[in-house]
């Protein structure tokens, strides 16, 4: 939505159609983007005494919304970023010593960490996962990266490193921006992606070590066979949850996934202001990031861990996971 | 393994390790490069009255050993290609009509596109498929492959193609080759990678759509947790049959598996002359290429249907698939 000043004809036309087709609550599931929309349709009921209703539901895999201990959709894309690291780990250290391969993988995040730092789950006594994880949250010192790049490989021939796509250098450029124009989405966000080759190819260059730069791309967020069943309930508990606050008469909030314990791990709801989460965005804690930049601390994973929990095994079938069909 | 003459050192150094461990049969499990070892070992213990034994045993993603109706690991990679490509297909049209995206997928396979093809098995009655898939077995011509998509993105506004990593201009220069430089492994091949990211970028110059560039690298022959289970029994199956075989006196051969039949769904397997294998790349076959070259007959999807079928779900600790751990 644009913002209301100057677009009030904008405005009136949805109040309109939802008058039309007799809607009384719009639920709004999605990110950033998405609550300030709740936001500012609500702001706009209030001041036009509206009787519509605006309520916002958490679901983006950015995990970056405020107040909410975290987001549907997170969990499931979390999932697939372990696995999948997990996978490239144990085939980048098959071609044994013979072989030295520097291997960097780039995870989504724009402006926060949160699926970068999902790498930190693929460690455990069967890997022994990624050699260092660069989030956003920290200024990214290319030389400082090389020099780590160049000690680790001294010490052990498969190197796999998860680097975000928003990785920032000091005067704020995108280190993929360096060397190479950036496209601009329709939201004007500077389109990310070539991250993970741009360093490949620097530590190629200066190392001449063997490398290879994957990108997870958008499966990480479309693939549904490896979602997390424990991010799956919450996804309909958040759900059901905006649908009884929007039968309360509750406008203008957003619903929130309050944990309650870890062991065992257990989520309540709530409904909270909309103005305290719209164009806030929630970044991986600093007590979370270990001291030298370059990993998760063991705070994050237990954070981490109970929301990639349980599996929806994919119904399978001519050998592939069955997709819901859309009705013509 | 170096060709025999002029190294016969390196050769009798073999024997003389296998002798001093009392090894009897070697058994070694691989693609084209590997039966090459195969045949040139059991050459040379025929030439010098050896008795060791030298038994091959199937085993490349890339399917392109001659004989044998398939090779193990390839339904596994075929059934994660389809799997992730419904995915990416799925995400692509999420946008609808207002974001027009055009995905370009690349895909494996240096000269020979059996792990392209396996993208026609995305296609079902709950997911439309790849709109076009481009082997290395045809020309792949630029002009044409740019009218293409305009005429596509015209049709409709979420185009999803797959490309082997391994098409070919006319005049015989790989597609990622143009405009770049390409590094040369071990073996003297060229590195693939960046034929897809080549023709997005193309696209979007020549046509002003939103591309984007996917190669599923490592994750390809890597992610076990979608393995075929036919693929796995079959891996038993061809190794279990050398021993058999080798136990027999067998050597110089390697274990083909021949189909019995479709429905049921049948394979046994033999042991083949290793000279009629070895340095015999096979191709998908013209007649399983559709007309237009875009894209892969009926009969290839009979043929690599099967081979796809069944699940082995992993085991799930801690929310990630478990892996073998390596004693040490």
């Amino acid at each position: 939505m644009p913002k209301i000043e100057g677009h009030e004809d904008v405005y009136e036309k949805v109040f309109e159609i939802m008058e039309k087709h007799d809607i009384e609550c719009l639920f709004y599931a999605g990110g950033n983007d998405s609550m300030d929309t709740v936001k500012m349709l609500s702001d706009y009921a209030a001041a036009h005494g509206k009787s519509q209703r605006f309520m916002g539901v958490p679901k983006t895999i950015d995990n970056d919304l405020p107040v909410t201990d975290h987001c549907p959709g997170y969990g499931s894309a979390a999932k697939y970023i372990a696995a999948s690291l997990k996978e490239i780990i144990r085939d980048n250290a098959s071609f044994g010593a013979k072989k030295p391969t520097v291997c960097i993988v780039e995870i989504m995040g724009r402006n926060a960490g949160w699926l970068t730092a999902a790498a930190a789950l693929a460690k455990g006594d069967d890997c022994e996962g990624c050699d260092a994880i660069y989030l956003p949250e920290k200024v990214f010192d290319i030389d400082k990266f090389l020099a780590d790049v160049k000690e680790l490989a001294a010490k052990k021939s498969s190197v796999v490193i998860a680097v975000s796509e928003g990785v920032k250098v000091a005067d704020g450029r995108y280190v993929c921006e360096i060397g190479r124009e950036v496209a601009v989405d329709a939201f004007g966000h500077k389109q990310m992606s070539g991250t993970a080759t741009m360093l490949a190819d620097r530590i190629a260059a200066e190392t001449g070590l063997k490398t290879r730069a994957i990108e997870f791309s958008t499966l990480q967020r479309a693939a549904t066979h490896m979602a997390s069943l424990t991010d799956i309930n919450e996804a309909f508990q958040v759900g059901h949850d905006a649908v009884m606050a929007a039968e309360e008469g509750k406008t203008g909030m957003m619903i929130t996934l309050d944990r309650n314990g870890d062991d065992p791990y257990q989520c309540g709801t709530s409904a909270y202001d909309i103005h305290a989460i719209a164009n806030v965005e929630r970044n991986v804690p600093d007590e979370w990031i270990t001291a030298d930049g370059k990993g998760l601390t063991d705070d994050y994973v237990k954070y981490a861990r109970p929301l990639i929990m349980g599996e929806l095994q994919p119904l399978f079938v001519n050998g592939l996971p069955r997709h819901l069909v859309r009705k013509a």
